[in-house]
C-alpha cells in the first residue's frame, strides 16, 4: 500500500511515430497522445511491447517518456515501461521516470535468457527494494521469462512498491489463480490483462483493467466495453468483445507484431511513419491485404477512419489510405 | 440439422468403477449413474478422457455404454465416446451405440500420430458421412491432434450429422473464434467446454454447456453455476466459478490425470476401486495429501462427503475416508 | 542379464500391407518379410509406430506377430511391439509373444495421457516384474510420455528383463547421457536409435544399433551404413548418412507419418495396399509429388525401383508406379 | 567469397569479468584473454550469449571489443557479437568493429519478438547489404527467432558478406540439412556449432568448428577434441566428447545460464567477480553444490584448478575456492 489510487481501467500501450529518417517523430507522438486522451483512454503505457521498447536505444526510451509526460500534462496516469539491460540500469530508469511524475513503471520479466522462478523473484525483489516509484510486474510468457503465481504472491507480500501485475498470457484461469492468491492480502494490488481477446471475461471474473493494444487503435471500443461490464450490461459487453476480438486477432496475428498496429493507427488518420524492422515483400503484401480488412471492421463498428466518418468511407478511399500508409513503410530502407 | 434437441447443459464425463480384480464393477457403475442423475447432471458422457477410454478394451468400452444406457433408462441424454482404433471400427461403434439409443457420440481427434489439419478433416468427414447418429467433435490438443477452426467450420458445413464441438483447450478466445465461424450457418450446432476453470466465462461468451470433470465429483456445484449464469446472477456465478476452479485444479494437476478424480469420487461416498495405471509410491503419497485438501474444499462449499454432511465431517473422519480409498488403490498390484 | 545375445544392428520397423478391404494382406506381408531379410536387415520390429500398431485391433496385432514369426522361421531376431490398453493386457501380450518365440518385446511409454516420470517408472516396473520375455523400453516423446534418463537407469538396475532402450528423440547428447548412466552397470543393455537422420553419429558415440524406418524402404543403405561405421570407414559412413537423411526426411515429413513409407515401399515393387487413415485431397497430391522425389533419391543411391534397376528407370516409369500406388490409396473409401 | 580465410576451429564465447561495483574489470578481462590464447583457443567470440551481451549497455559492448582487440594484438581471429537495438544500430556496430579489425561479426536473429522467417530474412539482408565486415548468422532458437534452412540458403546466395552460421540448436540432423543446402554453392561458408554436447558428432558430419562455452572454461579439452577428430582418432575424440558433455551439461543446466560458467572460470584461478543478475538463495546454494562437482570433473580430466595441478587439489582446497568465488557473488547487492 503506497497510498496512491489503485491502477484501473484501460491503459493504452502506445506506439511511437517515426519520421522518415526513422527517428522519433515528436510532433506526431504529441498528436497521438492528444488523440488517445480525447478518445477516452484511462491511461498511457509507453515503452511496452507494443511500443517496441527493445528497438529503441536507452536514450530514446527516456526521451519518449519525457515527451509523453510533457504532452500529457497530468491529464491521465502514465505507466512507463522501465526495463533496461540490467537491474542497476532498470532502477536508474525507475528513478528517472519517478522524477518525471509517472504514476508507476511496468517492468517486463528478464528476457532473452529464460530465468528460473527463483531468479525472476530475486530480480524483482532487488527492484522492489530500491525503486522510488510503484512497480507493475509484466508477465508475457511468449516473449520473456514467465512470472508464476507463487512468485507474484511472494513479491506482493514482501514489496509494497510492487502494486500490480500485467498479464499477457490470455489465460482466464490463470488470472483467477492470481487474484485468489494475492487479493486477500493486498486489496490495493491491481490485476491488468494484456490479452484483448478475453478482456470482457477477464473483467467479469475480477480483473481491474487492461493494457490493451486495441485501445491504441480503437480506444472508443475498449472504453465502451469496460463501461458496459462495469454497468452490468452483459449483452452489450459480449457484443463489443466479439468486435474487439476480431480487431485484436488481426493486430496480433495479421503480421509480425506490432506491424499491423502501425498500419491500423495510420488508418485512423494518424501519422506513424516507417518501421524499424525491415519488412519482406511478403510482409508488405500481407499488410496491404490487412488494411481493407481492418477498414471494414472499423466501418462495421462505426469507427471513423482517416478523418472522415467510417460509415461513409468507400472501399476506394480505404485503398488510398492503405497505399499512403504503405508508402511510408516502403520509405524505410536504411532509415 | 438432424431434428433433435440441441445439446446443452452440463454433461458428466463419468469414470468407471473397478472391482478388486480390476474389472468393470457393474453394481458400482449403476450406483454412480443414479447418484449423478439424482444430483442433477444434464447428461452423461462415458468413454471420454476422464472415463479412461484408452485403458479399456474395445469389448469393455461397449459394455460400459450398455450398462449406462440400461441404468439411465432414458432419464438423461447420453453422449458416448466412440473413438476406436481406426475409422472403420469407429463407425461400427457409432452404429452400435446408435442401436443402444445414445443421444450422440463424441469422437476424439486421432491421437498418438499428430495429423495435419487436412487429414483430421478427412477423418471426420469419413465418419460424418457414414454415421447413423449425431457426432460431437472432441478437441483436446494436449492429448490428440488439434482440430482447428477452419476444420470445424468445414465439417459443420458439409456434415449435418456433426452437431457439436467439445473443446478442452481452455482458451476462451478460441471458443469465440469457433462460435463466430460456425453459429451463423449452423444455429443448431452446440459448443461445449471441457475446461472447468473457465466454465462461467465460456458460458457468458456464448457456449452451450460443458462436459466437466468437476461435475462427476461435485455435480451440485456445476449445476448451480450453470443456472446462475442462465439466471443472470453474475455475482453468484463468479463465486461458484472460483470454487469450481479450486477443485478442478486439484483434479487435473494434483496427480496424473484422472487419478485424483477417482479419489475425489471416493470421498463423496461412492465406490471406485483400484486404478489400472500402476502408481508409484510418490504418487500414492500425493493422493494421500490431496484427500484432506479436497475434503476441506468440499466442506467449505457445503458439499456432503462420504454419506455425512461435510460441515460436520471432522479432519479425523476425512483421514479415515482417504485411508480407505487408498487401500483399494494399494490393492491394485497385478489386478 | 538374461543370458541372451545383446540386441544390436538394424531392426526394421515394418509396415503391414492391407488388401482392398483394408484387412491384413497376409501373402503381401509374408513377401515383405522375405524381401527385408533377403536385403540384409538384422531383425524385424512389427507393431511399432511405423507399423501403425494403434490402427489395428488387439486381435490383429497378435495375428501380425503370428504371421511374421511363421514366415521368419528363425532367420532373424524379432522385436515385437506389445503395448496394449493397460498393464494387464500388455503383460498378456508379452506372454503370448514369448510363446511365439520373439527375441524381445518393445513397449512404448503410456500415451494419450502424459504421465509423470514416477508413474512411467511404476508402469514399466510392473511389466518388468511380470514379463517372461526381454523388454525394450520405447521412448518417443513426440507421441508418448517421455522416459527420462533417471527412469531408464532405475529400471535397468531393478529389472534384469528390461534389456534395451529404443530412443526416437533424435537427440545425440541424450543418447550419450543414457549410455553414461546405464552401461557401466549393465554392459548387456542395448541402446537403439529410431532417428535415422543421425544414425551414423549415434553409432559413432556408442549406440548398438537402430530401429530405422529407412531400413523398411532401403534396407541396403542402412545395412551399408552400419557396416561402414563398424568397419571404421568414416568417409563412407558420412556419405551414406547424407543419403539416408534425405530419404528419412521425406518419409517423416513428406506426409503425415507413416503414409510416405507406404508409398516408398510401393516404389520398391512391393504391394502395400490402401491406408487405414482417410487422406485428404491435399495429402494425396503431396504423395503424388513425393513419389518422383523418392524415385530420384533411390536412383542416385543406386537402389532398384519396382523390379528394374533404378539407374534405368525413366521418369515416365516412376510416374507410372506412383500412379499405381496412388490408385490403391484411392481405393480406401470405407475399406 | 570475401577473400578471407574461412572461419574454422574452436572460438571461445568469452565472459566479461566484473569488478566489485559491477563494472567491466579491464585487467581481469585482459588476463582472461591471455589465458585463453595461451591455452590454445583458435579464436575469441565476445558479446555472445555466454558473454551476456544483453546485460551490458551499448557503450559497454563497444568497450569490451576495444579491450579485447587491444589485448589480443592480432594473435587470434575475433568474432564480435554486434546485435544492437535495431538494424541501423547494428550496422553502425558492424562498422565500428570493422574499424577495430575484427575478423567477422556474429549477429543473433531478432529476439524478444518472434519474427516470421521472411522478416528474419529481411533483417539479415539489410545487414548483409550494408556491412563492411563479414557476418556470421547466429541461430539460437531457445532465445531468439529461429533462422530456418531456406532463410540461411537464400542469404548465403544473395549476400557474399554473410560467411557463416553459428547454430546452437544442438540438432545434428539440422546441421546436415544446412550443409547440404549451402555448401555446394558456397564452399567458403562456415558451419559452427554452439552445442558442445555434440561437438564431436557435428565435426564428424562436416561442421567447421564451434563457438563452445566449454572452451572458455576448459580450452585444453575442446582443443584436444578438435584435433582428435581432425587427426582421425575417433576413439580419443569419443572419450573427450563424453568428458566435454559432462562439463557442458553442468555449465548449461546446473544453474541459470551462464552463472555456472562464471563459477567454473573462477575455479580455474581466474577472477570473474560478481554477476549482474540478482541470484536467489536457492541459486547460490545450487552454485555451492556445483563447484565441487565441476572440480571433480576437472580433476578426472587432468585439468588444473586454481593455480595448482588438479590432480593434487584436495576436496578441502576446492571448497575454499568455491567459497571465495561465492563471496564475490554475494557482494553483488546493488552493484
Amino acid at each position: 500500500m503506497t497510498g496512491q489510487k489503485k491502477l484501473q481501467g484501460i491503459f493504452t500501450p502506445n506506439m511511437v511515430p517515426l519520421d522518415e529518417k526513422g527517428s522519433i517523430d515528436e510532433p506526431a507522438l504529441r498528436a497521438y497522445v492528444d488523440w488517445l486522451i480525447q478518445k477516452g483512454v484511462h491511461g498511457l503505457y509507453p515503452n511496452g511491447s507494443t511500443g517496441e521498447f527493445t528497438r529503441f536505444t536507452p536514450e530514446e526510451r527516456r526521451r519518449i517518456i519525457e515527451i509523453i509526460m510533457d504532452q500529457n500534462a497530468d491529464r491521465v496516469p502514465v505507466l512507463a515501461g522501465a526495463a533496461e539491460a540490467n537491474v542497476r540500469e532498470t532502477i536508474a530508469a525507475c528513478e528517472y521516470y519517478h522524477g518525471l511524475g509517472v504514476r508507476a513503471v511496468a517492468i517486463v520479466s528478464p528476457y532473452y535468457y529464460r530465468l528460473s522462478p527463483d531468479n525472476v523473484y530475486a530480480y524483482f525483489r532487488e527492484i522492489g527494494r530500491n525503486t522510488p516509484v510503484d512497480v507493475t510486474l509484466y508477465n508475457i510468457p511468449m516473449f520473456a521469462s514467465p512470472i508464476d503465481v507463487p512468485t507474484i504472491q511472494r513479491l506482493s507480500e514482501e514489496c509494497e512498491r510492487i502494486v500490480a501485475i500485467k498479464d499477457s498470457s490470455g489465460d482466464v484461469g490463470q488470472m483467477m489463480r492470481m487474484i485468489e492468491a494475492i487479493r486477500p492480502n493486498r486489496p490495493d494490488f491491481s490485476f491488468m490483462t494484456g490479452w484483448d481477446a478475453v478482456l470482457m471475461p477477464m473483467l467479469m471474473i475480477g480483473a481491474d483493467g487492461g493494457t490493451n493494444v486495441t485501445s491504441g487503435v480503437a480506444p472508443e471500443l475498449t472504453r465502451k466495453l469496460y463501461e458496459a461490464v462495469n454497468g452490468g450490461d452483459v449483452d452489450e459487453a459480449r457484443r463489443l468483445q466479439y468486435v474487439v476480438r476480431q480487431i485484436f486477432d488481426r493486430l496480433l496475428f495479421g503480421a509480425d507484431f506490432p506491424e499491423a498496429c502501425r498500419m491500423a493507427i495510420g488508418l485512423r488518420g494518424l501519422k506513424m511513419g516507417p518501421t524499424r524492422q525491415p519488412l519482406s515483400e511478403d510482409h508488405k503484401k500481407k499488410l496491404e491485404e490487412l488494411g481493407p480488412q481492418l477498414g471494414s471492421l472499423f466501418a462495421e463498428a462505426g469507427i471513423e477512419c482517416s478523418g472522415g466518418m467510417s460509415e461513409t468511407l468507400s472501399p476506394k478511399e480505404i485503398g488510398r489510405v492503405v497505399a499512403s500508409v504503405l508508402e511510408t513503410f516502403q520509405a524505410q530502407g536504411r532509415f
